[in-house]
């Protein structure tokens, strides 16, 4: 059973016609785009705007009608994965390197779901290593900051290159092992300057649909 | 009475042998990298960071050592301008643009000082734009909800084109006219997805040296 297709396809059936969808990035959310693009075929009319390059080109591939953020104000639904949910909702993602902009698409969406396999789902966040976008200058002073917040932190990389996000800036990869209290942490991580965002997604999350091993789904949320 | 030069010169008087000095932007920064230069010349020794080319231009023509960031352990003292200072030392930075690297360089001294003219003092914050730094992805929606804290938007353009950070970010300017309570403004701000900084600085200056029309100054401070 492919979990992470059958979450997606359950949060897809979300979608009603005349919405303003936001379209996630990653492997979960890759099979809600197919799904989506399925239903576009059968009639279904929506607009769109995704969260990066790669499910931009994915959905207008399928016929869904990408849509210039300046022309929607506001979105009704975004689906998108997460790295770490916990039973609050709130979720560490960015594993991909795209959290800013799944954070502001899911920021201006009426509603979030979050759709993972089983494995994403954990009692405390902080295993996944937190993604922390951060401008480039003085970055060595900026990552001094963060480890004071009690990670260990790794400047991430593609090849020999230091990875660049979408929007020009660097990901520190930050090992806490875990977080405690995720609220604090995302706030004490804003206060630093030279940080862009952080992946913890505090009370952004409305509904989380987990695919089992077993083609069974959960849905947890809070609306 | 250049009221300016005469703060400038004032805080130039801190600055001792084998001090790590952070160097402000503007047009009263300028007078305070000139007398240091001169002080270099008469044998003073310092390491310096800029916060900008122009500073990083200025300081090296007068023979002031400009080291890399990733060379210094933080900074004993950087001196730089306000657009605006109130009684509890609570600022408004970032005129000329470069309100994040100023934050940063102050963020990682030990003792920052402000140079101004007595224009600048005001009893309440809010008369000045407040500039915010922002990510270009999505900028109108961002621009809505920097809105919906009250302000009214006004996207930093230089001649017909959007003025670009020395990040490659926009600058927002927002003009609240009056900003009762900072700290709570500046974490709003800090809540928004697709925001770097804002031009609050709370809570970091530790001292602020005033230039008068009849050419004393005045001297706050919390150290």
């Amino acid at each position: 059973m492919n979990m992470k297709k059958i979450a997606a396809e359950h949060a897809v059936q979300y979608i009603e016609d005349g919405m303003k969808v936001g379209l996630g990035t990653g492997s979960t959310a890759y099979w809600a785009i197919q799904k989506l693009g399925q239903r576009v075929q059968e009639g279904l009319s929506i607009q769109a705007v995704a969260t990066s390059i790669a499910s931009e080109k994915l959905a207008l591939e399928l016929g869904i009608p990408i849509i210039p953020f300046a022309e929607l104000n506001g979105l009704n639904v975004t689906i998108d994965g997460a790295d770490e949910v916990n039973p609050e909702l709130h979720l560490i993602k960015g594993g991909g390197g795209a959290l800013l902009r799944e954070k502001i698409v899911a920021y201006h969406s009426e509603k979030l779901i979050i759709i993972a396999d089983e494995s994403k789902w954990v009692p405390t966040l902080g295993q996944f290593p937190l993604p922390v976008e951060i401008i480039p200058f003085a970055v060595e002073w900026t990552v001094q900051s963060l480890e004071q917040l009690g990670c260990k932190v790794q400047l991430r990389t593609e090849g020999e290159q230091i990875f660049i996000t979408d929007n020009q800036n660097y990901i520190a990869d930050c090992s806490f092992g875990t977080i405690p209290s995720p609220l604090k942490l995302h706030n004490d991580i804003l206060s630093i300057p030279g940080i862009v965002d952080n992946g913890l997604f505090i009370g952004l999350a409305d509904q989380v649909i987990i695919g089992h091993k077993d083609g069974s789904v959960e849905i947890m949320g809070r609306k």
